[in-house]
């Protein structure tokens, strides 16, 4: 799938309608997720600025600049040959453009703070400086159907993980190895990469809210979380599963069976118009009745597509990612549904997939199945 | 390897110091990197205060505290169940060590900038805060023994991948395929994960600086770069070859000989005493010899251990990290050199190989040929 699938023109259009709403004169962009949205060419050690006037300027390593032409629609494309070039360049385009003290929209949920301060007293020096996230949220977080498609792709590619890793879980293997097997299957699957490491957590390690995998041998009666993200077609979705390795106590077989009933509510809950936070509260409600309640961590959904975490992101977890609080769920929200689980001294659960909210309502997009063994 | 293999107080005794001399009451850790070298457990979602008095108090999701305790050296661990919690929990830590007015250390180049200026407003609003990167890099770019023999682990992981992408490579077999035969070897050879993107980059995609692996085909003819950072035992190396699809024309092979050439002497200019420059100035005057120096992209080289990418950083490029300018080359560095390569219009050939400055002089950690096709 290359860039001209996907219709710029209107990313453009549409983003500058917001900015003209919002006062702003330009967004400054240098998140490879945003990057590759707007321009079709989503690199590290790019910049690009976009203008309210549509104007696309992009600067990259020199030694990128056939690659970039390939790939990218942007109306310019500017080589920088240091990490000092890179930023300095963009004083010029700035005055070039006439915006050396226009309001201008940053990534700041990208850039670091120590970056920030020096790229805006030095690049940016008589700017004004607004957070980019909100506009650029707001349009990237309605997926249309050239990007269902994509993540379509990705969910395939994530589903012949998966099915690889339930052929490999047993008794006497490692976590490493588990890993191993899923991320073959997904590459020869076509995965371009992993949007999110690759969990396995077996055992006592299944507790943890994050579970990378380690040289651990996995043993009968474990519960085994894996959970994969790859990216194909530039897109990636969230899947999780927990295999049980018999025999396993009732107790682990149990909170599974009561978390998934759970995630599937908490699908189903997934509706255009419906509250965003609906999701949580169907889950939240199924658990509290099964006894779980406070062996729940939250949050239990997040937007994914270009990236792994992304717009919509429910309550205060949206103000530690720098995004704005979304109220509704609506059509063209792709999410990943189930994150986190039911968290117990000695084991865990968890389940997630990835859901589109389609006008007929939620669709999985992942396959896998929920009880599989 | 697990924590005990590693002198903690040491390094909390040499970090007390250092706060003492420049005023620091306290570093608030929130980079995994870091939290792992100061407590033995480096999670994500977790965060550390570490005092001047050498107290460490840690805060991790609620599900986490039993396996942190099984890995960390805090002396106090503190659950949270949510996002909101994670942060505010912490107002309570800083009020009962009494650092409410203090000056707290902060990993400024890790923090986003919007949620730097939210921690900050809310957690910390009347203590003075400074950037942690110097303090902390100046610990960790010196590895103590323990840390060699994981990085030599690291990079055993490493050697197995790069040979079986060198079995892989031929032409009509896909990037991503050879992506999944090295990253296959690297977890059967006990790789927990990668602390960068494998890259697999073929003809004309050779020529860019980062090259991800795509659905393309590898050709005859085609440079094959294929770069390879696996993390063992907590620690990751840095492993690139370039590998040749016969017949190649004359100009890639020899492109790639004088690479190999220069990437020697930058090796061997990595002597403890001797300017960390120096390893840029050597390749550099080789390579502008050969008649690349304007195909040659710059930093040549950049610390390596817990991350990819460490202090010590060239340059300009150290500004953007984050980083302080480090002068001189000290016992203990270990560096990844060859980063970057040489770039033509069609084709680009890199070789990059993980360096440990030793008391003896540079001893290469990653071993695989240069010149193997």
């Amino acid at each position: 799938m290359n860039a001209a699938t996907f219709d710029h023109q209107s990313r453009w259009r549409r983003a500058a309608a917001a900015m003209a709403r919002d006062g702003i004169d330009a967004l400054f962009l240098m998140k490879p997720a945003n990057l590759v949205y707007f321009t079709g060419d989503g690199r590290p050690c790019a910049l690009a600025l976009l203008t309210r006037a549509q104007r696309c300027i992009v600067a990259v390593p020199q030694c990128d600049v056939p690659s970039v032409r390939r790939a990218s629609v942007a109306t310019e494309i500017r080589p920088f040959r240091s990490g000092e070039e890179m930023f300095h360049g963009f004083r010029d385009v700035m005055r070039e453009q006439g915006l050396t003290e226009a309001t201008i929209a940053i990534e700041k949920n990208f850039f670091d703070a120590a970056l920030f301060e020096v790229f805006t007293a030095h690049i940016l020096p008589k700017a004004k400086v607004v957070p980019a996230a909100p506009l650029i949220s707001a349009l990237r977080m309605i997926k249309d159907a050239a990007e269902v498609s994509c993540l379509e792709e990705a969910a395939r590619v994530a589903d012949a993980g998966m099915a690889a890793a339930a052929r490999a879980v047993r008794a006497g293997i490692r976590e490493t190895d588990v890993a191993g097997e899923a991320e073959h299957a997904m590459r020869n699957a076509g995965a371009e990469g992993w949007a999110s490491v690759t969990y396995v957590a077996s055992g006592w390690r299944s507790a943890m809210a994050h579970g990378p995998p380690t040289l651990k041998v996995i043993e009968a009666g474990d519960a085994v979380q894996v959970h994969v993200a790859p990216i194909a077609r530039g897109y990636t979705v969230d899947l999780c599963r927990t295999f049980l390795v018999k025999p396993v106590a009732e107790e682990v077989s149990r909170a599974l069976r009561t978390y998934v009933d759970a995630q599937q509510l908490g699908v189903a809950a997934a509706t255009a118009g419906s509250a965003l936070l609906g999701i949580d509260g169907a889950m939240a409600e199924s658990l509290d009745r099964a006894g779980y309640g406070s062996a729940f961590l939250r949050p239990v959904f997040h937007g994914v597509g270009i990236e792994h975490e992304e717009a919509p992101i429910p309550g205060g977890h949206a103000v530690i990612h720098g995004e704005k609080k979304i109220d509704q769920l609506a059509v063209g929200m792709v999410l990943g549904i189930g994150n986190c689980g039911i968290y117990r001294e000695g084991f865990g659960v968890r389940l997630e997939d990835t859901v589109w909210v389609s006008d007929k309502g939620p669709v999985e997009l992942t396959h896998h199945p929920k009880l599989a063994v």
